[in-house]
């Protein structure tokens, strides 16, 4: 879990104090959306099991969509780190989906919260987006490729139309590669971590890998 | 909506009658799950908005489980039909990509229900994969090929291991491009539907079409 009172720095007691019950609320919201998904999530029982009172947890949460999205945020900070890691450590693409594969599985709720069935009424702030633009472009390095003439129907529409990878700089096969891998990478671990993969009983990494691979 | 009260054949008044409120029952649970998300899902808020009693409905569904499973089952069913029909209709793998792109589309929660988050606490009856094998039988045929040599260390383990394939009497290399084709198509959708793709402007389809043309 990403804390909000881990960095002290600069900090008065007052203001560690408000991080300090902002992690214990994120702890709280995680168990219940564990327990009974996160559209069942609730302040008031998080207060009542805090022993606080429904106002007074509202000064450090506003409503549900503001805890919501600071768990999402916290979640894709988390990605984020590993996915920066990896890549500073001098990842292939193969063993970076290794590595946000195993991400997904220590704690499939925080993977879910991103990337599982939208939240009905929630809708994230773009400054979200921030953080997925870094996932990206790592990606983007990872997925680079010296061959660079657009081969498909897809890359050529990628080249004309840059409104979203225009400011990284991506060649539009480049582009394409990252997205086929992210698309894999999502497909495989959509269906391992919804159970569809249980029943056929091979290791879901064998599958990962060598649809990763031949990008 | 697959409508249980659509096939009278053979049925009685009160079975007809029967059919007719577990299928209104279940239209006002869609609505709920659009509304609130699946794991919010109320029997008695249903026979609220019904005019019915909670006791009196709970002769129509014995518990939340067991109205889900009737969901999950519908949605299956549905999704096994436009598979099938596609397939005797002589589909490729990319318009067979496309037709079940366009069935999530159509209805993303009877989608998610069967490939989003899991609903916490929610176990599917076993009966529930005789369906999805039904489609997978599918797959197989239209990711059937000539080329019959297992190609790579996961093809082999596939050949050894023929748990949940043996019975569909397909050769390993099919069922690695029908798993593929299944992956590839599951991580279009899945970061479709959960508004991923939304801020990058381009066409989902036509990275579905490209993700599976070249399995």
């Amino acid at each position: 879990m990403v804390m909000e009172s881990g960095v002290d720095a600069g900090r008065n007691p007052r203001e560690r104090y408000r991080a300090q019950v902002r992690d214990e609320v994120k702890r709280h919201a995680w168990e219940q959306i564990a327990a009974n998904g996160v559209t069942a999530l609730s302040l008031n029982a998080i207060a009542k099991e805090m022993g606080m009172t429904g106002p007074a947890l509202y000064r450090y949460f506003a409503g549900r969509d503001e805890l919501i999205t600071a768990l999402i945020r916290d979640a894709y900070r988390s990605l984020a780190d590993t996915v920066r890691a990896a890549h500073e450590a001098g990842t292939t693409a193969v063993a970076l989906a290794a590595v946000i594969r195993e991400w997904a599985l220590s704690d499939p709720q925080r993977y879910l919260l991103i990337y599982g069935t939208p939240v009905p009424g929630y809708h994230a702030p773009d400054d979200i987006t921030a953080i997925s633009d870094e996932i990206l472009a790592v990606l983007l390095e990872v997925c680079g490729t010296a061959e660079e003439t657009p081969q498909s129907p897809f890359d050529v529409f990628l080249g004309m139309d840059r409104r979203w990878a225009g400011k990284l700089l991506a060649s539009s096969p480049t582009v394409h590669r990252a997205l086929s891998f992210w698309t894999r990478l999502q497909g495989v671990l959509s269906l391992e971590l919804s159970g569809h993969l249980t029943p056929m009983g091979f290791d879901p990494g064998l599958l990962l890998a060598e649809e990763v691979a031949d990008l």
